[in-house]
């Protein structure tokens, strides 16, 4: 018998998932949980807590720490043990209030059983309130056959472009951009045809650009075959105006791509000039238009939006809840949606249970209401105060401008850095905003991502200085404590690298 | 501006998904659906209910409906909402026994928030615990990098399948089959090598025709990479030897494969000749052999085996949770697979809460321990029980035959049918299982899987009449009433095609 040799190994697994870059969780992040392990063993470091900043997890410990809203927890708590429905009454009550009980028998009622395999789309009785949501927030009714419940927003992505895209195909993705889309485009083989957000424009998709980069994709023998849009954005924070959303919808139309609507963020409003508009919004509204080429967009143009139970001020990403909705897909196409959703089961329960606390809050009269808006309310206030004190504090410091999100979790402020920098970069095998995202991990134990872990390059000026960004999340809890450790960072590192 | 043409068409999409079949939830089930909601809406029917026996799914109402366990649904209920912990003693100690109130504290503090993302590969507490159980299971340490928390045994496949295997590859799966396997390699483009499980012998795998496959694949240019092996089987209810666990490890040394071991019904063993025996168990005690090459098989031979808190006993699907564990795998290989799991973000927090309560039960002297003893016993007799009650009453029948399960939570009963359903499947464009299946769907509301299903081809023997078989679970909580509904469908299926 011949010896044997390993079946998987790098040169013999998947090429594609060589090439998937995933930032989010990637250099920084793993060197920060190293961090955090030595100092749980004892490690003397320069800081006593590694700070998370890299992602939107507003429920993590020890750092951020916000409160989950009482609602939700006390619904998910009778529906996973339903015997407690049946405490003497005084207890109960005292414990939960009655429109949680009445929400939980209901759900119960439609579940079976939260330990019960569901439809692979997800509860019935949960897309229908989720219908009655999108009617509400659209004024379009919708049919429950659209709506597909899922384990958060990421896994309808990929759900959906495993069965649309492969090699050859070409999505429309924007710069810089959460990097799910890039890390599934990758491994599905499929070009990222990258267009740019405007920096000098609140982070606007530029027409141009989109226009630009099809023409590119088809001299290259791409075929585009859809759009990618976040909004609010992640990571800028920007929010798209109707009209951009309108000039969106016209490009698909005319290059026949479909379009793919990520609105994970869109109650993460901290602005009144620009409020949230869903493309499904603008998309159905055109059916009433005058101009028939419109009427034509809204019964055409194939729209799939999502969202999401981990963002909004709920903030619940751990149970894994979210759905999408399609507009204007074939049947048969959806048909194949179904099928391949059908092979993972169905959505965790307990995720579909939020999508239904997502989208039926408790209303004005409601026992829970006066808590649930109380606790909605300091949630908003909270993330919209730290944007306004995280900008004010940055855009004191030398080389920093940061604005104030207007939407969704983040921050995304720019650095100006010294030639110097780019040189130790350039000499260490790294961009310059790794080097100081680095950097700052190290000295400070805060684990930011860099521009570049979304796509965007970097960009040097004549001379030798440089752009470059950073994102870090609205939802630090010691807020003060990482502004103190940021500064004093930032100073030093400015002193540093322009003397050299 | 041109009109707009559709951009996803069933022309345009990855074309691999159009080859994916998936029974279990295929034609009978969507059918089966159709009824139920017929039944709701008042139509008239030859029966008054739809019976669920299409897929593992205990927990499922009205039909199955078996009982959660008492202590996980505690523990999941007091991490959902930790301010139960803090009710009036006497209040909350007689709703939560100490121990589950002691499991949810430690819990808590490792998840923070079971609001809150966990790293990718699940929350390490969780990770340790599953590390103990294989140790104690197998007699070998392992180390809890090794081990990844997932949404459900499906989920692990779907993930490690896409790292490891594209064109060109093949990957041995036994027939019958749990799709899942077929269904993922269709769409990685990846070439199932179907090897038979033994009808005439307790479907043990053949050991002949695994190699023969793999000559075959060689032959057409096919790089075989992986072996599939679902032990206890599903859908055959078989359990496998250690004998022949070993003949597997040896072919996979053999031909440089890794190895599957998709060991979800572990607890749902039915008799004593044949105890469970892990992949890992027998692939690590080979360190201790004498002979030399057995040991470079223990040290070599990449073995991947999965686990589900969805079956055994606890059968909590809607959690979607379970692991896998990987055995001699290349680290650089392991650190694609981590990258992978991270876009997915994690696992459903109370999913890998569940897989906590699966390796660690309730111990002798604990509170909760005599009535989750009483409960794991009645639920595993319950399934014995019926599996026995099924073998006889099928056995009574002209052209059934049905061995009682000897492990896992199915019955594969054989079918004999006249050449005249051969003759009319045939007219209809339908195998003989198919046909059948859905008459006795139409018939009775009984859904159950044809054979085919599974990737077994119904065999026609020389005077036209045929074999094939349907896969049917355990769970019927109203076996009675299944019994009777088949019995009387069954002899008057017969009665009219005997006489065609």
């Amino acid at each position: 018998m011949t010896t044997h040799k390993k079946a998987l190994t790098i040169d013999t697994i998947n090429p594609n998932v060589l090439k998937v870059h995933y930032a989010v969780r990637g250099e920084i992040p793993n060197k920060a949980a190293e961090f955090e392990q030595q100092l749980h063993e004892g490690k003397n470091l320069p800081f006593d807590s590694v700070v998370w900043t890299n992602i939107g997890n507003p429920q993590q410990q020890p750092n951020l720490g916000q409160e989950p809203l009482t609602f939700w927890r006390q619904v998910s708590a009778l529906t996973e043990y339903p015997a407690l429905l049946d405490m003497p009454a005084e207890a109960r009550d005292a414990m939960f209030p009655a429109d949680t009980q009445e929400r939980a028998r209901e759900l119960l009622e439609a579940f079976g059983s939260v330990g019960a395999y569901t439809s692979s789309k997800g509860v019935p009785l949960v897309r229908r309130h989720v219908a009655e949501f999108l009617k509400e927030r659209d004024g379009h009714d919708e049919d429950i056959h659209n709506i597909y419940l899922t384990a958060g927003a990421s896994a309808g992505i990929s759900l959906m472009f495993q069965v649309f895209f492969g090699s050859g195909d070409g999505v429309l993705i924007p710069i810089p951009q959460y990097p799910l889309y890039s890390a599934t485009l990758s491994l599905l083989n499929v070009e990222p045809m990258k267009y740019s957000l405007r920096s000098d424009h609140c982070w606007d998709p530029s027409d141009t650009d989109v226009r630009r980069q099809i023409d590119l994709a088809v001299k290259h023998g791409i075929k585009p075959r859809a759009i990618v849009v976040i909004n609010p954005g992640n990571p800028t924070g920007s929010c798209m105006s109707k009209e951009q959303i309108y000039d969106v919808i016209k490009v698909a139309y005319e290059f026949d791509l479909a379009i793919f609507a990520d609105e994970v963020y869109q109650v993460n409003i901290y602005q009144k000039e620009r409020p949230f508009a869903s493309f499904r919004k603008v998309l159905l509204d055109l059916r009433h238009s005058s101009d028939p080429t419109e009427r034509d967009m809204s019964e055409k143009v194939e729209l799939a939006s999502l969202h999401s139970t981990s963002k909004g001020v709920a903030g619940e990403c751990g149970r894994r809840g979210g759905f999408f909705v399609l507009n204007n897909f074939d049947a048969d196409v959806e048909a194949q949606v179904n099928k391949m959703a059908s092979i993972g089961l169905c959505p965790p329960t307990q995720g579909q249970i939020g999508v239904d606390l997502l989208v039926r809050p408790p209303k004005p009269g409601d026992p829970s209401y006066e808590l649930y808006a109380k606790q909605i309310h300091n949630i908003h206030e909270t993330l919209h105060q730290r944007s306004l004190l995280i900008a004010e504090k940055f855009n004191e410091l030398e080389g920093v401008k940061a604005d104030p999100a207007m939407g969704a979790l983040y921050m995304f402020p720019r650095l100006h850095l010294p030639k110097a920098v780019a040189d130790e970069a350039e000499k260490v095998g790294k961009k310059v905003d790794e080097l100081y995202c680095m950097e700052l991990l190290k000295e400070t134990g805060i684990c930011v991502v860099p521009g570049s872990g979304f796509g965007y390059t970097p960009r040097v000026l004549d001379d030798g200085s440089s752009y470059s960004y950073f994102r870090t999340t609205l939802l630090a809890k010691a807020t003060d404590k990482f502004v103190e450790r940021y500064v004093r960072f930032h100073k030093s590192f400015m002193e540093r690298y322009k003397n050299k």
